[in-house]
């Protein structure tokens, strides 16, 4: 399944924290095993964290009946509440699992960077406070992110052992009102789009220098990198598999 | 000035029966009062109904003392909620009234036929559940909404002694997931926005015949016309001077 979520009220896709919201995976199964008539696991392709949106998360779980994908899919989003919504059900094989099968993943960060404070969608950007940004400087510290390098200093996990991933491709987008930076790779790191974007925007305001991503890649520090913005300007655009 | 504003939580910009949650006008006279330090009166060009939305909303106040223009918007803007939102501010005669001199107005309501169950604007649209409407039939009775009529039947006030209005404009959009009803006045009488696009859409269903406009002009029933739909579809798009 394809689904659509608006991330503000929950703690992610799954609890990483103590924290008291539901997750969106919680909400889902409960709903999907009511429905069903049986306990439904559903797996993702990845973890969104906290207050981060999803335009097309993809999802899997198994059910032991045959189902009319129509009927579910409507009955199914009767039942979800109004910031979870279904948009695509497909039969897969049994073998596809939604996160091991992912093949590229792509991200995209809304920043509010228009003189007016913004209202229908102010729970869908992050606004900047600042000086004027360097728009064509963090476009080319964007080109240094581009390709395979081990981004373990661009993470808030250190646990994880394999922290090499690929950036396929990656731009800034500046319209009226709003700088959009869209990552498209094989796989991100926890925090990774917000660590990048944070960094991309302290180069727009010369408080980095451009050389800094080649350090960090080479230092593997997390200290080096720009912060971690805020999650609601955040949305999981795609999955491809 | 002009602002925005997010009618989900709120009465409406005045209060008209008894809700429990504030107002518009409210909550910006409380602001306004103390950021001036004195009490504000604020003017708008009319009311909006509880749950439906501005674009562009003007409203007029008098301080006593002179002010900077910049200065106040930025700051009156961090001090009010994050659904209000004010995107100019000019000075004005002494003499201007935003209700009084106001000569057009513009309404818009986003009716959602998408097949898709929608999220993030799920607060700014009306979902349509029925029968395939006939978008065509429904553009011609827009037709004969146009000009000057007696909008009594289009209206749930009973009190109004003028109930003759102009409709200058007024179209029907169709985009891949909503229907937008666009009409330009010099005035709108209660709810009446919510009753015509009623009274269209039980013609795109053949719940009404395409003869009932000129009937209810001609009766000036309440009763003969649509159903008042939900007011979060609708937004007040500008106001003329």
């Amino acid at each position: 399944m394809t689904i659509q979520y608006d991330g503000t009220k929950y703690s992610g896709w799954q609890k990483v924290s103590n924290s008291k919201s539901p997750t969106i995976q919680d909400k889902m199964e409960e709903t999907f095993s009511k429905y069903f008539g049986e306990k439904v696991t559903i797996h993702s392709s990845g973890r969104t964290d906290k207050g981060v949106h999803a335009l097309g998360q993809v999802i899997n779980c198994q059910v032991s009946k045959p189902q009319d994908l129509g009927m579910i899919k409507n009955q199914l989003n009767a039942y979800l509440p109004e910031d979870i919504s279904i948009i695509q059900v497909d039969h897969v094989d049994d073998r596809f699992h939604a996160r091991l099968n992912a093949k590229e993943k792509t991200y995209r960060y809304h920043l509010w960077i228009g003189d007016n404070k913004p209202v229908f969608n102010r729970k869908y950007v992050t606004l900047y406070e600042g000086p004027k940004l360097n728009v064509g400087l963090m476009g080319r510290a964007m080109e240094d992110l581009l390709g395979t390098h081990d981004f373990a200093g661009f993470s808030s996990d250190k646990t994880k052992k394999n922290t090499v991933r690929t950036i396929k491709r990656g731009q800034i987008v500046e319209t009226e009102d709003e700088l959009i930076f869209e990552f498209t790779g094989d796989g991100f790191l926890y925090n990774m789009v917000r660590i990048m974007v944070g960094t991309l925007i302290e180069i727009g305001k010369d408080e980095l220098d451009i050389g800094i991503i080649s350090q960090i890649f080479q230092d593997k520090k997390r200290d080096m990198a720009g912060k971690t913005v805020y999650p609601n300007g955040l949305f999981l655009v795609s999955v491809a598999y």
